[in-house]
C-alpha cells in the first residue's frame, strides 16, 4: 500500500495539486496522488465518457453493454466512483465502481474495475475505502456487494463479510 | 398455492372487483384476490402509513426503524410492493417488499414480510412473483437478494440461485 500512501491528503497543501488543474475537471474530487508526470485522482462526478469508460471495460475483458443502459445505470446509482490518471493536458480513465442505494440503509456496490496498468497496486483497495468513506457520510450502514471467487480475500481484506450469519447471497436471471 | 390462484386474474371480469372500489386506495393495483368478505389486492403505490408499516414489521419481530430514514428509503427504491387486506371499508396492509435498482442492469430486493396471519399461504411467493415480473417488465434481468438461513430454499423454490459459479454476497457494517 506504501505506493498509494499519500491518496486522500487532500489537506497537505505539499500534495495538493493547484486548484485550476482540478477545477478543469472536476468539483467532485475527493482523494488525489502524485506519481512522478502522472497524477491520479479520484471523483464523484458522474459526467463520464461513455466510450472511455466501455474502454476500461474492454481492458478487462467485460462484455459489452449497451451504452444507452450504461447512462441509465450511472444516472440512477447512488454513487459514482472514478479514477483518473493525469499527464500533462491528457487525463484517462484508469478505475471505476458504483453503488446502488435506497438513500438511507442500504448500499449495493456494483462494476468495480481497475485499469490493468494499475492492478496490484493497491489502487483498487484505496477506491473501496473511499467508496466505503462516501457512504458512511451519507449514513448509509449496511454496505453489500457480489463477490467473484477471486476477489472474495480482497473484500474480505477491506473488512467485508462473506454469508454472515448464514445470509446468503441470491440471483435471478431470465431463462 | 390454489388458496391464490385467482391473483393477477384482474383481466377475467367475473373475478374483477368493481373499478370504484380499486381507485379509493391506488391506480397502481397489479394483482387481487376475493376470498370470503376480504379481498386481497397488490399495489405499486408507494404512499404507505408509515405506521401501518410499523406495526406490520412489529408483527414480525422486526427492529424498528427511524421512520425519517424509512420514508427516504421508499422514495429512493426503484419498486415498493405492497398487499392489502380489505374487509368492507377497512383496508389493513399485510405484505410488504422492495427493491433498489440502478433502474437499467441490477435490482435488489430487501425488506420481504407477510404479515404471520397470511404466512404459509403462498402470498410471500406470489408477491415475489409480482416482484420480478414487475422488475422485467422495466427489462431488469439481474435480480439480486440477500436471504436469512431459514428462507433460503423458499427463494431457491422461486428460481433464485445462491453463490452461482462461486460469487458469494458480502456485506460490510460500521465497527
Amino acid at each position: 500500500m506504501g505506493f498509494w500512501k499519500n491518496l486522500f491528503t487532500g489537506s497537505d497543501p505539499a500534495s495538493a495539486p493547484k486548484a485550476t488543474q482540478l477545477e478543469e475537471y472536476s468539483t467532485e474530487v475527493v482523494g488525489q496522488y502524485t506519481s512522478g508526470n502522472a497524477r491520479l485522482f479520484f471523483s464523484t462526478e458522474r459526467e463520464i465518457d461513455l466510450y472511455e469508460l466501455e474502454e476500461l471495460c474492454d481492458a478487462v475483458g467485460w462484455s459489452r453493454r449497451p451504452m444507452r443502459k450504461v447512462r441509465k445505470a450511472l444516472q440512477f446509482s447512488f454513487l459514482v466512483m472514478t479514477i483518473w490518471e493525469q499527464r500533462s493536458s491528457q487525463r484517462r480513465l484508469v478505475g471505476f465502481a458504483r453503488a446502488t442505494s435506497d438513500h438511507a440503509f442500504n448500499a449495493t456496490i456494483w462494476d468495480v474495475v481497475i485499469h490493468p496498468t494499475y492492478q496490484g497496486k493497491g489502487l483498487g483497495k484505496a477506491m473501496m475505502k473511499q467508496m466505503i468513506k462516501q457512504l458512511r457520510t451519507e449514513d448509509i450502514s449496511n454496505i453489500t456487494l457480489f463477490a467473484d471467487p477471486q476477489v472474495v480475500d480482497f473484500y474480505r481484506g477491506l473488512g467485508f463479510m462473506s454469508d454472515p450469519e448464514g445470509i446468503k447471497g441470491m440471483f435471478w436471471y431470465p431463462d
